[in-house]
C-alpha cells in the first residue's frame, strides 16, 4: 500500500504567483448558533448585533452579525490555502466592511496575491494577500489586505521578483459603509449602553475598557473552530510541546474579539466596524492570559451625505495580564494594536 | 491626552435611589442558539423545552427556553447597573416566570430599588431591586427580587433612610403561570423520561439526583457570558489571584442552572418553574468543583382553575464535591439552596 | 422523611428483555444552533453541511446537519436506558444513514435489545441493541446496532438464554442512501476544498489526515452535553477520581467526530457517511490527548441507479498522542477503528 497525494500540506512560499486568485474552500452559512455563540465566547455587548428588535427599529431587517465575528469567519476561510504554513500573521490594511451580513447569509472568500518577498534568510517569506468575503448574493461583506510570513519548501527554490504593494495608511471616510437602509434617528442610546455618541469623543482622548478576560484554551480553541480555522499552532499540544513556545497560540483574531468586546465599556455607541486601517498582533497570547485594553481617539471625521452617524478612528491596544489604566504602549505585555475606524450615532 | 470618564464604573452603594427604575441596557433576541448552547453547558434534558414538536402537541407555536436560561439572561442584564461592584448576591424572592419565552424573542429588562440598608461598617450596603425583563411585545417574561451587597464608592457618603421590603416568603397560587395556550392533555409522560406526575408527589418527600457535574474555568464563563453578565469576579483571573478566593467565582446561577438540570433525575415531568420564593447561594463554587442536588418536596398545590396539572413547591440543595444520597442540609459543601415552584402534569 | 424512589438507577443486565423495544426518552429539536456548535466543537469543514447555498445548489432545501452529530444525538437518546451502567460501549454495526436532517427537524429514538450474553464471572454481560433514530414525521434518520458490557445489580440473578445477534460484516450497497432529492450535477469540488472525487480512490490507498486536535474537559463535556448524553464517567471528575483511570473519560462519539472533521484533509468530498459497518473503542481518550487520524480505501461500489456518485468503504484509525505517517494499526495509542461507508461524487 501507498499512501496517495489526497492530504493537501497546504502552500509553500514558492507556490505562491503574484497576481493569481485563490478561491476558497467551505462556503459557511452563519446564523443564530454563531451569533449565540460569539456573544459567549467573547461577552460581546453591543446592542446592534445582539437584539433583532433593535437593529428593526433602525431600518434593518434583524441583527447583522458582529462585524469582528464576519471578520473572522472571512478570514477562517483563507487559512487553508494561505497561512497553513505561516510562521507568523504579521499584519493587516484596507480592511473595508461592506454589506451586513445577517442570519442564513453564506458567505465564501477568495485571496488575490498582491505581493511577494523572500526573505534574506532564503528559507521563508512574505506573502501579501487581498481577502474578499462575499455573501450568496455575491455581495462584498468584506475585502481586507493581509500579510504572513511563509516557509518555503525548498530553500533552493528561485526567489519571485519582490514586489510589496504600496499599502493605504487609512480607508478613506468615502469608502466607510453602513448597513444598507439603516437610520439612526431611532438610535436608542441609553437601550444600547452608554450616553457618549460621536459628538462627545475628541481626537486625542484615551479611554481605559477597564475589564479583563482571561483566555482558556477550551475558549479559544471553540472560537477558532468556529470559524473553520484549521492552523495548527492553535490545536495540537502534542505538536506545539515541542514547538517554538511549548504551548499553543491563540488566534489573533480572538484577541481582537475580546479587544473589541472589552471596548464596550467606554464604546457602547461605536456600533460598526467600517473599517480596519492596520493591525498587528504585538505579541503572542497563550490559555492563562488575561487580556485587558485600552483605545485613543486618533482621529474624528463625518461621513460623507450623512447627518445621523460620524467615524471615529481607533487606535486600540490589547495588553496581557496587565490592566491599562496607564495606557501602556510598548513592552512585552501588549498582544495587539488596531487601527481601525467605528461608526456612532450622531446627536 | 488625559481620559475621557467614558467607561462606567458601575454603580456604589450610594448610587442608587429608592424608588428610581434602571433602565437595562443590552436588549437581547434569544433563539435556537441559546437553547442549543444552554443544552450544551448544561445538560438540560427536560422534553418542553427540547422539543418543538412535544411542545405544539401541547398547542405551544415551538419549544419554550428553559426558565432558569430565561432568568439567567434577564439577570445579566441587570448585573452592570446592579452588581458590577457587589460583594455579594444575597437572595432571591417573589421570583414570578410569565409568559414563556420563544425562539425569536427579544429580552430587555429593568429594575427598581425597593430597599436600601446601609451596614454598619459603613463601607457597604444593601441594595434590593425587583428586576422586570420584558419581551418585544411587553409582555413580563419574569419579575424578581434580588438584593445585593455594594460596596461604597465613599465611605463618608451618608447613609440612605434604611427601607428592608417586606417580601413575601412565597409567591402565591393563584400568581403561578403557565405558557399560554398549553393544554396537558396530550403531555406524554414516557417521552418526556419519568413516569411521576404531580400525583405522585407528597410533600416531605426527598429526591436524591444522584448524578455530579464537575464545572470547567470554561464552561462557567461560556455560560455567563452568554447571559452577557460582565460581574468580574466569573472572568478575570489575573485580577482574582490577588482577591478574596484566589480564582475566579462560578456564577451563581450556572450554579442554578446545573442544579435544574440535574434534578431531571428525579423530576422529569417539572416542565415548568413558576416561581422562585427564595434562594440563596450558601458558599461559592469553583472550577473543578463537581455539583451533586437532592430535593425535597415541600409543598403540593393545585392550580386555581386547571385540572391538568399541579405546583410543587421543592427546596433543591446542591452540594460541590458532595453526593447527596444523605440529603445534606448543612454544612461547607453546600453551594445552593433553593426554594421554588414547579409545575407538573396530573393525571 | 423517606426518599421516594424518584431518580432513576438506570437497567442492569438482568433488566434487559431480549425483543423488547425501549421508548427513548427527551425528543430533540435540532437547527441552527446544533450544527454551529458541532463545528465549533469539532472543525468540521465538509461543505454539504457548512453551507445552505452549496446543499440548494444540489437540490436539497438547506444544509443537512453533519451525519455524526445525528449519530451523536440518535445515540444521546439511549444512553439513559441501555448504558447508564455500562462499563464499557464494545462495538457498533449495521449502521444506516436514512433521512438527511434539517435545521428544525426532530428527533426521538428507541432501541430493541436484539441480544443477550451473561458473562462468565456472572458480574456482567453483554447487551446489544438495534437504536433507531426518526424525524418528525416518522422517516427512520438512523438504525445501528451497538453492544455494551452492562453491570449486573445482582449477581445471583438468573442468566438469560444467550442469544448473539447474526450482524452483517457490511452495509450492503443497495442499503447505502442519499438525502433525497440530491444531484449532485452541480457539485463544486473545488469549493468543498478537494480535488479528489469517487474515480480518484482506489481500494488499498492509504491516506494521512495529518492534523491533530488536543481534546479538553471543557471541549469533550460540552460535546457530549449538547447530545444529551448523560453517561457519568463522561462528567463527574469527583467520582471518577476514585475510578477505574482516576479522571473523567472522553464519550468515544466525540472521538469518531474529531476522526471524521480531520478526515477531511483528504477527503473532503466524502460529503456523506452512509454506513457504519463496525467500530471500535479500542482505547480510552482523556483531556489533554491530542487526535490524529488515517484512513485507509477498503472498497470502493458503484451506487445502484447512480451515476453521479459512488460508494468508498474506509477503514479510519484513530490515535492519541501519535502522529499518523507511518499508519499505525495496533497499540495502545490507538483510541479508535472505524469501518464505515462513505459517498462521494463521480467525474
Amino acid at each position: 500500500m501507498t499512501s496517495g497525494p489526497k492530504a493537501d500540506p497546504g502552500r509553500f512560499f514558492e507556490d505562491f504567483r503574484l497576481g493569481e486568485t485563490i478561491r476558497h474552500a467551505t462556503p459557511r452559512s452563519v446564523g443564530n448558533g454563531e451569533r449565540a455563540l460569539y456573544i459567549a465566547l467573547t461577552g460581546s455587548r453591543f446592542a446592534l448585533s445582539s437584539a433583532d428588535s433593535f437593529a428593526q427599529r433602525l431600518g434593518l431587517p434583524g441583527a447583522p452579525l458582529d462585524d469582528i465575528l464576519v471578520f473572522n469567519v472571512v478570514f477562517g476561510r483563507s487559512v487553508p490555502d494561505v497561512s497553513l504554513n505561516a510562521i507568523a500573521n504579521l499584519g493587516y490594511a484596507e480592511a473595508r466592511f461592506g454589506a451586513a451580513v445577517f442570519e442564513g447569509d453564506t458567505l465564501t472568500a477568495s485571496s488575490e496575491v498582491i505581493g511577494l518577498k523572500e526573505n534574506s534568510n532564503r528559507e521563508t517569506g512574505v506573502v501579501y494577500v487581498r481577502t474578499t468575503g462575499i455573501n450568496q448574493r455575491g455581495e462584498t461583506v468584506l475585502a481586507f489586505v493581509r500579510w504572513v510570513m511563509v516557509r518555503k519548501r525548498d530553500r533552493g527554490a528561485p526567489a519571485p521578483e519582490t514586489v510589496v504593494p504600496n499599502l493605504a495608511p487609512t480607508v478613506a471616510a468615502e469608502e466607510l459603509s453602513l448597513p444598507a437602509g439603516i437610520d439612526l434617528k431611532g438610535y436608542d442610546a441609553g437601550l444600547a449602553g452608554g450616553p457618549h455618541l460621536w459628538d462627545d469623543y475628541r481626537p486625542g482622548e484615551t479611554i481605559d475598557h477597564v475589564d479583563g478576560m482571561t483566555i482558556e484554551e477550551s475558549c479559544h480553541m471553540t472560537a477558532t473552530r468556529l470559524y473553520q480555522n484549521t492552523a495548527r499552532v492553535h490545536f495540537n499540544q502534542h505538536a506545539e510541546s515541542g514547538g517554538r513556545f511549548g504551548r499553543r497560540i491563540v488566534y489573533g483574531g480572538h484577541v481582537i474579539s475580546l479587544a473589541r468586546a472589552l471596548s464596550f465599556n467606554g464604546l457602547a455607541n461605536a456600533f460598526r466596524i467600517a473599517a480596519i486601517n492596520g493591525g498587528r498582533h504585538v505579541n503572542p497570547c497563550f490559555a492563562g492570559d488575561t487580556v485587558y485594553a485600552w483605545s485613543a481617539v486618533t482621529d474624528k471625521t463625518a461621513l460623507p451625505g450623512r447627518q445621523d452617524a460620524g467615524a471615529l478612528r481607533l487606535k486600540t491596544v490589547a495588553t496581557k495580564n496587565r490592566p491599562c489604566g496607564d495606557y501602556p504602549a510598548e513592552g512585552p505585555d501588549l498582544v495587539l494594536e488596531l487601527d481601525y475606524t467605528v461608526v456612532l450615532p450622531r446627536r
